[in-house]
């Protein structure tokens, strides 16, 4: 693959819970022309560490450099580009649609077969939560589209390193 | 309540997908010394437009003054203060923990009692992805922790309002 070949890459970073970290990350990579598609800042499993899940797309070589100068960056204790690994991820989204008594029916099938959860009903609305990868979640959002969307809020990608030896796409086995 | 009183506030900003916003938020929250608990950044439902879920920690008539701020910058085209609402929210998390056919049963008893999924299995770890509410995925997280947590990825916050006439915390219902 070209050095210059332009993808979407997924950048781990375990930071230490200070103030600024975030804004200093962010910086460096709109200095360097990236667009961040998706981001999600948590908790790790260390305290006062969190962690960081990029979604950023930029050409091969500069990534690579980029990441390597994020860990020079102060607060920032590891970087990964888990691109290329053997990873399984997620993403989490809630979906408001409008749904009355007409049309809740087809609505909740929908809901079932995507095995969302209904997790709030009003008279003219449902909320649901769905998890799973993009693809997933972005044909459900489709399917929901003629009813009505209200509001559609989704987290960044979150990933990890499979202890698993199967290699290739997540082919959903787990769910 | 004072104006003076500090507390986690949940903000959702709606913003134009163009490289440097996120960078001009987190900047003016940190200017105003704001600590970015969480934050999830993802697609909504309107094309171009991303939303922002941030939990910050701040004094009551600061956070409203901040997301006065907020709404003026170039890019940003709604930010609501959704703390005092009605809402019901979430966050995803994966974790990974070790488990080999000797604790690999008592692992999969707590995930099932908290409704975790199991998305990848490995010879000596598994990884399970759980939505919820904070303190749940705090207290699986503590439960887990004895058998060594090799990794824990949490997305940040996502709400929205609810659509029933339903008051007070988000007891679960429609789990």
């Amino acid at each position: 693959m070209s050095t210059d070949h332009v993808r979407q890459h997924t950048i781990t970073a375990q930071v230490m819970d200070h103030p600024g970290v975030l804004t200093r990350i962010a910086s460096m990579f709109r200095r360097r022309g990236f667009n961040i598609a998706s981001l999600a800042v948590g908790l790790s499993e260390i305290p006062d560490l969190s962690r960081m899940t990029f979604v950023v797309e930029g050409a091969e070589g500069v990534v690579r450099h980029v990441s390597a100068q994020l860990e020079r960056l102060i607060d920032v204790v590891d970087v990964r580009d888990i691109t290329e690994s053997n990873i399984v991820w997620r993403e989490l989204a809630l979906i408001k649609v409008k749904a009355d008594a007409g049309t809740r029916g087809e609505v909740l099938e929908l809901t079932n077969v995507y095995r969302a959860n209904v997790i709030d009903i009003g008279v003219e609305s449902l909320t649901m939560e769905i998890s799973g990868g993009r693809q997933k979640i972005d044909s459900l959002i489709e399917l929901l589209r003629k009813f009505g969307l209200a509001e559609v809020i989704r987290t960044g990608r979150v990933a990890t390193l499979r202890g698993t030896l199967i290699e290739g796409e997540d082919d959903g086995l787990f769910q």
